[in-house]
C-alpha cells in the first residue's frame, strides 16, 4: 500500500510492515516548510475498501524522532480495534547544513513546534508550519483519512505541541490530549531556552506558543485530557501541570488531569496509558 | 523493587520503570557461564504481596539484545492482565576480549543458545548453560517467581532456542512456543555456519541443538505453538517450518502451526501475536 505521489509531493516509502492487521509505514519527503528531507510514520489500521478513517496525530518529545513512539508507543493494537490512523512526525529538521546545538533540548530533536524567526534557526526550524499545514496536506492526499475527524496528542515537548496546535485549531481537532506535557514553556527552563533561541527575547511573541498563555488570552477547546506521572523527574521543574489546571479552571475548560502514581517520563508511562487516551479520542471522533 | 544480591551473585539494577502497574527492570551481573557481564530484562506484573507468579522466558533472535523485545514486544499489557513474569536474556556474551565475526549471524548477537566447544568461541559462548542453568537460578533467587510454572517462547534464532530448550526440559516448561523459529538449524545456512563454528564439523553433535533432530531422536513435549508470517523473507531459506510439522506429525506432537498472511519477520509481527501466545502459555501455567 505505498502511497503514490500527489500534489507535487514525491513521497518515498522507507518501510512498511503488517502489524495488527494494518500497515505500519515510514515515509520520507522533501519538505517545503523546513527545506530538508523529513521522515514521518503512519499506521493505517485494517479497514473496508474506500473507507475514510479518523486520524490521531502524535507529537513527540525532546530527542525523539518518529521512531520512538513507533517502536515503543504500543498504539497499534488499539488503533486497529478502533479504526484510527496514527501519524507520528519528527520533532525537528535534521541533517548537515541544519543548525544544531550541543544541548539535547535545543536544535535538532528539539524543534518545539514553532516557526523560528531568529538566526541561525530560521532557515529550517519551521515545525509549526510543518505539522499544521504541510504534513496535513500530505497525509490527506496520500492516506485514507477523514480530515473532518482529527485528534491530536503528544508527549512532553510534544504535549506542548499538541496543546498549542489544538488550542489554535479548535475547529480542526475534536480531541486534544497529552502525556506529561510542557504546559507553560514561557515559565520553565526548557521553554525559555528554546523560545529565546527560536523566537527572540520578546516574550510577548511567545504567548502564541504557550498553552497556558493561549488559554489566558482566550483560546478555548471543549475538553482536555492529560496524564502525568507523579514520579516524573521533570514534574516540578519543567512540566508544572498545576499551571494548566489553574488556567483551565479560570477559563471554564473541562480538563481531566490524571496523576498516575509511580509513573515517570518514559515510554513505559506513555505506552501504559495510550490505550485509554486513544479511546478518549475515538469517542470524540 | 531492586532485587538484592543472592547466592553469591551481585545483581546490578540498570533501570526500572513502572509500566502497566508493574515494573520493567533491566539488570546486569557477572556471569560464571560466559565469563562476561550479562544484561537481562524482567517484567514483574502487579501482584499481591508474597505471591509467586508463573514466568515466561523469551529468547531473542539474531542481532538482538534484551532490549529489542523489551522496547518493541508489547507484552506488558498482557503480562499485567494475566499475572506473568517475563524474562528476556541477551543473545550472546559481548564486550572486548569476546570473540566476534564480521557477519551479523555469527559471534556477538548470535549465540545460538549452545555451549561452544571450538576456538575461538569456547571461552565465552556458553548461552545454553546461561539460559538453562545460571540465569534461572538468578531469576529464582531475585524475583517473585513460581519456578514450577514456567513457559518459554522465542523469535527466529530465539525460537530455535525456545524449541530446543523446551524439548530438552519437558518437566520444566509447561508451554513452549515460537515466532518464526529456525526449526532445523542443521539443515539451513544460518545454523550450519553457527554450529560448524561453535560445535565443530561433526554433525552428530549438532542434533542436541536442532529441534527437528531432537524430535526424531525421541524428545517430546505435549504441545507446541508456532506463528509464522508468510511474507517472511527467511521463510524458505532459513526457517522451513514444514520440517517441524513433518517431525511433529511423525512423533505425535500436537503442533499448532499458524501461517499468518502478510506478516514478515520483525517485531511488527511478534507484537501482533504475542498477546495470543501469552494467553496460550497462561492457560498452561
Amino acid at each position: 500500500m505505498p502511497p503514490s505521489p500527489v500534489a507535487g509531493v514525491s513521497l518515498e516509502t522507507v518501510s512498511t510492515a503488517k502489524a495488527f492487521g494494518g500497515t505500519q509505514g515510514v515515509y520520507r519527503h522533501a519538505s517545503a516548510a523546513t527545506g530538508t528531507a523529513m521522515t514521518f510514520a503512519v499506521y493505517v489500521p485494517p479497514h473496508a475498501p474506500g473507507a475514510r478513517l479518523p486520524v490521531v496525530w502524535f507529537l513527540s518529545g525532546l530527542t525523539c524522532t518518529h521512531a520512538n513512539v513507533t517502536d515503543k508507543g504500543e498504539y497499534r493494537r488499539t488503533c486497529a480495534e478502533l479504526g484510527l490512523i496514527f501519524v507520528a512526525p519528527d520533532t525537528s529538521p535534521r541533517g548537515e547544513g541544519v543548525a544544531d546545538a550541543p544541548a539535547f533540548d535545543l536544535g535538532q530533536g528539539a524543534g518545539f513546534y514553532v516557526d523560528a524567526t531568529e538566526a541561525p534557526w530560521a532557515p529550517h526550524f519551521a515545525m509549526w508550519s510543518y505539522v499544521t499545514a504541510e504534513l496535513p496536506g500530505i497525509v490527506a492526499a496520500n492516506f485514507p483519512v477523514d480530515m473532518a475527524r482529527q485528534g491530536i496528542m503528544g508527549h512532553s515537548m510534544g504535549g506542548h505541541g499538541a496543546l498549542t496546535v489544538g488550542l489554535r485549531h479548535p475547529g480542526r481537532f475534536r480531541a486534544v490530549s497529552a502525556f506529561a506535557p510542557i504546559v507553560a514553556p514561557s515559565q520553565v527552563p526548557w521553554g525559555e531556552q528554546a523560545f529565546t533561541a527560536y523566537l527572540g527575547a520578546d516574550r510577548a511573541r511567545w504567548r502564541a506558543h504557550d498553552a497556558v498563555a493561549l488559554i489566558e488570552d482566550g483560546a478555548r477547546v471543549p475538553a482536555l485530557l492529560v496524564d502525568q506521572g507523579d514520579a516524573d523527574p521533570w514534574l516540578e521543574t519543567q512540566l508544572q501541570p498545576w499551571r494548566l489546571a489553574d488556567a483551565c479552571a479560570a477559563a471554564g475548560i473541562d480538563l481531566t488531569l490524571r496523576k498516575q502514581p509511580g509513573y515517570e517520563h518514559s515510554y513505559a508511562f506513555v505506552s501504559t496509558f495510550i490505550d485509554d487516551q486513544l479511546r478518549w479520542h475515538a469517542a470524540r471522533l
